[in-house]
């Protein structure tokens, strides 16, 4: 093994180290880090587009700063491994993502450099305005530096924000990190729409009319003369910067600068700092920059597995069932072409939820709103209301964002939305802010709200099925990763409400949701060997519960619920509140995720974590069959 | 009794008949409308200001549009009332807000003239985005309109829809109702705040800095000439009127017109509606126009109980306990005197949530964030974690718009914030939008999060000093309203997850959360005249519940829990949660309100609805111990 000349990277023991660096060096470094990165990434798989493309801000921030008394808020923070690297976590860096290991996302528990645990976009500058009115408050002279990505500037929270920050001039510098492209490229997303759409026929028709109607005199000749300014302001207006819409709330922005050059980001970055105002500095910078596969083809490096670091060729997998996401968009897309009133919505996830074909295939019944969640329901709320079938398809962890328009704006006019949510339950290496740890819970709790939970390929294309052909709202939760085998029938229309039992059995009834029903079968045929016979139950519905079914469990004697996610107010609290209701008591166990969040890592590996996998499922019943009771 | 000559407005079946009166007759008309609301309201209480300022906005509308064909989307529409009277329910406006009756929303299972359940603010403009993509997509000739009042633009959901409707061009006239303030006083709500932050000195002082340095030459002098014409646009833009930024959001806006001037604004609509792009037209209007107690207190006017139609002053209510509100406000007070850490965030609830006196006595430490809960929350945790203790006080209902943000930007990273929900549970006459039904469900569902439910003005007292003496963070609910008593002794630290037990009893034991305290007393006296003997305990926390509490409990063999939140996933869904993880088997029954939205009225009445009432539960009581089950 060649032994490796020693890098500056290797010498970087704090971000007080880079305080010493030359430029030149800097730019050495900065190199050292993309290899870094390459080669970590090459192995555990990551968000390598965007992390590639932040390095030299962060290096500039971090040769500029005084971290961790000067604030750093990453927004969606898997931008952020040079910021890892040069805060103290170098050495463990080859365990990004995987289970016990370094975090892909900033992690306050991880490193006192981690302000804030980003993971849902647009939550940066709501962070950074509370540490801003802290200092002010204090009196104190910490700086406080907020990295926001273009795409991530769409979202409601960060125009919140932003409305604040401009009103109270909260000192901060807002690093707009604008590489020209969200995790979906159709996404509308407000940077980069704006110069378009001053310059579209509609706009200038319209803007031609009003004109001319004002001209033409009239009653209200004093609102129409100012309006005759205005006309002209705005056409001046095609030509200046897009940004000056952060001006107008109060926030001065900088032109653009080239955000590959660490020496321009930090000229900037020094001028601005000691302004006691908010200062939008706007970087452009390239997703992938540095690393060619990556350059090229952004979307499929934003989070990617394993690859080869020369090529960036990605390894096969070893073949299974399809992915959720394929079965989702191709049932989609086939329930689509038999009625023209179904519109699929995402949220910038167009590649994530499966809606590709779906978007080439019918264009207008396509809708990207962009990071923008609140939106995407709300728009399917008057959708629906005017005749349309809208499917609200987002990951779970992102419908979070949504919940009370699923409440308000959805279940109470019971509107034909459904909700299909994707990555439901544990997603692996994304870690806690990632999981969809609760959506059953939270649908759950909303009147009118139906919620499937597939357990299989099959399952889902059916669900979607059913879902299509109900009134109200209705839920369809899947999760990440490949289904067991491929599909093997048309989809069916299910009995609202009802189960299907998938095992018979006397000692005890395994009432399964989504991907633990292969687990409880796992568990059945585990313990028959012990000469324990227990029934399993696809509930396929974690709202409404199949009455029958548990009751039909319930002369089991013992009852155990899986499901993966939250065991809090879950699909298992639901069988508790139908036992209570009918007045059976036979001793039951619910089994979910936790009361805690989730760690990062493999799935199966989490899944032990939470006790969900088939040995210490086997070893609940068995203990339950047995009488003793205790808190495993 | 004197016979009232015959109005105009008893003329009118639909809004068509209006499309045949002159402008002179629906000036008439309006001053009818006024004189109808405040007779009504100052019977049954109402949301008077804002409605009666949206008169002629609404009669302009009306007198072109072609409802319910064409749509008409409110956002908040409790400024509908002129709306309502002339959709047909004149004749039963009488019952406005009462139980069974009018709703003071719109409410599209009411008419088919309510396109939507309006409750929250922000949402219109998604809500019309999708009644606009479905008017494309079908090729109908529909109008769709907006009405949007400026306080509501600052919620993020409404910039989501801006930003969408624009960069797609969706045909749609949008109302902004500017009418100069939002429920409170004081937020910075974007419209207002536009003209003054550009004339700020800090934000010219920036500019100026900038400038210079810019001047005197450098590196990056291409960045910085660019930079220099920047400045002197955004000095002019200082003069431009503030709604250029929807212009930049490709939304043509026209100048300000006078809203209670129908003629003007309904030739500004005449000229609008055939355009085939986004508009807003920007109409000033007065809160509480043409009632003067309205126009001078628009505050006290926004949402007002019964009053004297001449003098506007309302009535002395039956002397009771404080109200929760107050309670929460004067215990903050105090608790602030003692620690400078704790700040308090609201978003346009001043008034609402108790913080007039906190806002006078800190005023750097209150903090209003407009209508913009997720921002509220996000800065909380930027707050926090700067060593801060924020109380984000919300009603209840508002904090759904928030769920994400408390899972991951406050309970993952385990800050030190407090939400004091107040409204919890039931709150009358607002109805189905505005109860608090879900929080204890999804609180309680959050990792790290701890809940409590104070039963009276102590234990509410004793709850807040708890919560901001624990560590991470903490829910407290309590009601609309008032307490049964007044505080009778200094706040006490509570002891987490335990309750307390207020009466003995062997046959059967009800655990009670919050309001229900009170009524589960009740029912233990009824039931103590049939000796019957109750426990029942206070249970103080949702989460995490009081386990030696519910093992005693079950010793009774007879659980009843009660709370005044849904019983799906609720607290006693804990209660039965707990009892499957440690093996009890006593018979239970969940008490809470239905898996249905409540309606609106009088909260007793909504309580019997619920079953709720101490005579229903009684009744229940007797039934489980005579062992007879149903679904009662």
């Amino acid at each position: 093994m060649p032994t490796r000349k020693k890098r500056i990277l290797d010498c970087i023991r704090s971000p007080q180290d880079l305080h010493l660096l030359s430029i030149e060096e800097l730019g050495i470094l900065a190199d050292e880090i993309r290899e870094q990165i390459i080669d970590t990434t090459s192995k555990t798989g990551g968000h390598v587009a965007s992390s590639l493309g932040a390095v030299e801000i962060i290096l500039a921030c971090h040769s500029i700063l005084d971290a961790p008394k000067d604030k750093i808020v990453f927004d969606v923070g898997h931008q952020s491994y040079a910021h890892k690297l040069v805060t103290g976590r170098l050495s463990a860096f080859d365990t990004l993502r995987s289970h016990g290991g370094i975090s892909g996302f900033p992690k306050p528990s991880e490193s006192p450099y981690d302000s804030h645990p980003s993971g849902h976009a647009s939550d940066s500058l709501s962070v950074a305005s509370g540490f801003a009115k802290a200092k002010l408050l204090r009196g104190s002279d910490e700086h406080i530096v907020a990295i926001i990505g273009d795409a991530a500037l769409a979202g409601g929270m960060a125009f919140e924000a932003l409305n604040y920050i401009g009103s109270q001039q909260l000192p901060m510098v807002i690093i707009l990190n604008d590489n020209e492209m969200s995790i979906s490229r159709n996404v509308g997303a407000l940077m980069r729409h704006l110069g378009n759409m001053r310059s579209t026929q509609g706009y200038r028709n319209a803007r031609d009319f009003l004109q001319e109607r004002m001209e033409s005199g009239g009653r209200m000749s004093n609102a129409f003369a100012e309006f005759g300014k205005r006309v002209k302001e705005s056409t001046k207006h095609m030509f200046i910067p897009e940004s000056m819409i952060y001006e107008q709330l109060g926030i001065v922005c900088t032109p653009p600068i080239n955000g590959q050059n660490i020496a321009d980001v930090r000229e900037m970055l020094e001028l601005l700092l000691p302004m006691d105002c908010p200062v939008l500095m706007h970087v452009v910078t390239k997703k992938g920059a540095g690393f060619k596969p990556a350059e090229e083809d952004p979307v499929r490096f934003h989070g990617i597995g394993p690859y080869n670091p020369e090529t960036g060729e990605t390894y096969p997998k070893p073949s299974s069932g399809p992915k959720y996401t394929t079965v989702f968009g191709q049932t989609l897309l086939a329930e689509a072409a038999e009625d023209d009133r179904i519109v699929a919505i995402t949220a910038a996830m167009e590649d994530g939820t499966g809606l590709k074909a779906f978007h080439e295939t019918y264009p207008d019944r396509f809708i990207d709103v962009g990071i923008a969640e609140e939106q995407a329901v709300g728009m399917a709320s008057g959708l629906a209301a005017a005749g349309l079938k809208p499917v609200v398809a987002l990951y779970s962890t992102f419908m979070q964002r949504a919940i009370d328009q699923a409440i308000v704006d959805v279940a109470l006019p019971e509107r034909d939305v459904v909700f299909a949510l994707d990555r439901a339950g544990l997603v692996g290496d994304d870690g806690p802010t990632h999981h969809g740890a609760f959506d059953i819970s939270y649908m759950r709790m909303i009147p009118h709200m139906r919620v499937l939970c597939p357990s299989d390929a099959d399952e889902l294309a059916s669900a979607l099925h059913t879902a299509l052909h109900l009134g109200g709202p209705v839920t369809v939760r899947y999760p990440r990763g490949c289904a067991p085998a491929p599909l093997s029938h048309a989809p069916e229309l299910l009995e609202v409400g009802r189960a299907r039992q998938v095992r018979t059995g006397a000692d005890a009834a395994l009432l399964a949701w989504g991907r633990a029903v292969e687990t409880s079968l796992a568990v059945a045929q585990m313990l028959e060997a012990e000469d324990i016979f227990c029934a399993v139950f696809d509930m396929r519905w974690a709202k409404p519960i199949d009455e029958r079914a548990v009751r039909e469990a319930a002369e089991c004697g013992t009852i155990i619920t899986l499901e993966e996610g939250s065991v809090t107010g879950g699909a298992g609290s639901g069988v508790l509140e139908l036992l209570a209701r009918a007045g059976l008591s036979p001793q039951v166990r619910t089994l979910g995720l936790p009361d805690e969040f989730s760690m990062q890592g493999d799935t199966a590996l989490l899944l032990e974590d939470a006790r969900l996998d088939a040995i210490h499922v086997a070893a609940v019943v068995r203990e339950l069959l047995s009488g003793s009771v205790s808190d495993l």
